[in-house]
């Protein structure tokens, strides 16, 4: 058993546009890191939080890391452990990102790879999805089981929980924009109607089951098109300042789709190559900032690995 | 131009369970098949229909066969061609097993392969759609998509019309079996809600999701646990006697999957070989004859063809 380990996780792009709920993908970048310590006694606490702006709880009880820890530890009855926490947050609170999954996946993968692995990486989903209760008020898996399993993660039913992964396009590049707006994932929820015309949710299966063809046929084209949204991000999208105009400037500099990250107010597009996912985003920032509205971007590939213990 | 041509097209399977109205597949039996004779006076006859039990119309004009012909010599400017057609039932009316489809569809593919194929298979869809509507009161592609394209085809979008043909394991065989009893497929249709919850949509789209994911991996058992319906069959299966018994003997009798075809009254099951769906067929057709209810019964496997010329 190792003493001390330090642990990245990837963020998460939950949803996919057409798939609310039941899909999602890891990225290179954003990412948390966790370092984890041995200690002498028994439980587990929270030594540091960096990169939080003294937002995250340092109570191990009301931390998502450190409250999904201490369940794993009890379901695989080692109480008799002792682990230190610092929780290195390198990706924005609040983003739809899976900031708090990638801290939760993070601090999971640590205590899991440090005790040589009791559950696998399918075990440890449920843990995070305790986790994920926690942090947003609902225990989903579209962050947290791509987080865990890299690429992109179909959840077939939650009960009995069921992931599917799913291949893609090695060539796919991911254009991120966070705008710097506040949209807390439980209001974001919140505004979603209950029920739905049946005729709009036949148009979102079609393009769910699109999307899916697209990436085992790792056709761009297809996953592009199936990319659309009926019932979700009419709504979602209120919240996010300009949203078609980005859209519109998105698809103007080559994006292969344009949509929301999760419950936003994150954007995102895919496309073919990086130098095109770079241009997207700089042009996105610079549609924002020209409203005064701040936001950081990330490029990166899709992340087929999931956490990572670092040198 | 050759001067006759006997062609048959096969039954299709549509929904698929959990794809309502976006997928369907083809089997190789039961199906139907037109012999179509040109003629020196323009125009589009119907000359003889056997096994209709005299429900089908002889008038050109109302007949789905003939009309589309006609709309599809009046598409590619050949009002000078004239054909007489025979249609020959070799598939019940009102089966929910895509028996207009495969009239409508084997008619065209008549008339496009007496012409040397001025259209491709998939434009010839849109001319079987719009039989459909003449037959069935809407115009949709799940059946005739699959009749026309073969194997299971995916209809992603129907504006823009967006076919997209799957793979799936060729060991699959599908055991139909038609109750005798009516379920018009324009009251089935009108038993549908208009509106539904945003969560069992959600439960739907995850079953698609893994269906089609399913049919890529070529993953029996994820096929069969994907194959769920909480939106339609509820209602639908109410039309159907002893729905639920009948699932529990298909599932007794080594089923992968039970559901509806179509609208209905026709039941179907995936197994994995021929013997397992003649178990299932015949167990079904026993119970059924236990409650004074006649059924026809078809075992086959996935056609992968789409119609074709007979010698």
């Amino acid at each position: 058993m190792k003493d001390t380990i330090r642990v990245f996780a990837p963020a998460t792009v939950a949803n996919v546009v057409c798939g609310f709920d039941i899909l999602g993908f890891a990225v290179d970048a954003p990412g948390d890191e966790v370092i984890m310590r041995r200690k002498a006694e028994p439980g587990v606490t929270i030594t540091k939080i960096t990169g939080d702006e003294g937002r995250l709880p340092m109570d191990a009880a009301k931390n998502t890391v450190s409250a999904s820890v201490q369940h794993y530890l009890k379901h695989i009855e080692r109480t008799d452990i002792g682990v230190e926490i610092e929780l290195h947050k390198k990706m924005p609170i609040g983003s739809g990102l899976g900031s708090s999954s990638a801290s939760t996946v993070a601090g999971l993968f640590a205590i899991n790879t440090m005790l040589d692995e009791p559950l696998t990486r399918d075990e440890l989903v449920p843990f995070a999805m305790k986790g994920e209760e926690l942090a947003c008020g609902s225990g989903h898996a579209d962050n947290v089981a791509p987080a865990l399993l890299g690429g992109f993660v179909l959840i077939r039913s939650y009960e009995p929980l069921d992931l599917i992964k799913l291949p893609y396009p090695e060539s796919l590049y991911c254009a991120i924009v966070f705008p710097d707006v506040d949209v807390p994932t439980r209001d974001a929820r919140q505004m979603i109607r209950s029920k739905v015309l049946l005729k709009d949710a036949v148009i979102q299966w079609g393009n769910v089951a699109g999307l899916v063809s697209g990436l085992f046929m790792k056709d761009i084209d297809l996953i592009g098109r199936s990319m659309k949204d009926v019932l979700v991000e009419p709504v979602r999208s209120i919240l996010i300042p300009d949203f078609y105009k980005l859209r519109e400037t998105a698809m103007e500099a080559g994006a292969v789709s344009f949509g929301i990250s999760g419950s936003g107010p994150s954007v995102f597009s895919f496309a073919r190559d990086e130098e095109t996912a770079n241009r997207i985003t700089s042009r996105i920032q610079k549609h924002l900032s020209e409203r005064q509205i701040g936001s950081l971007t990330y490029v990166s590939p899709v992340n087929g690995e999931g956490p990572k213990v670092l040198g």
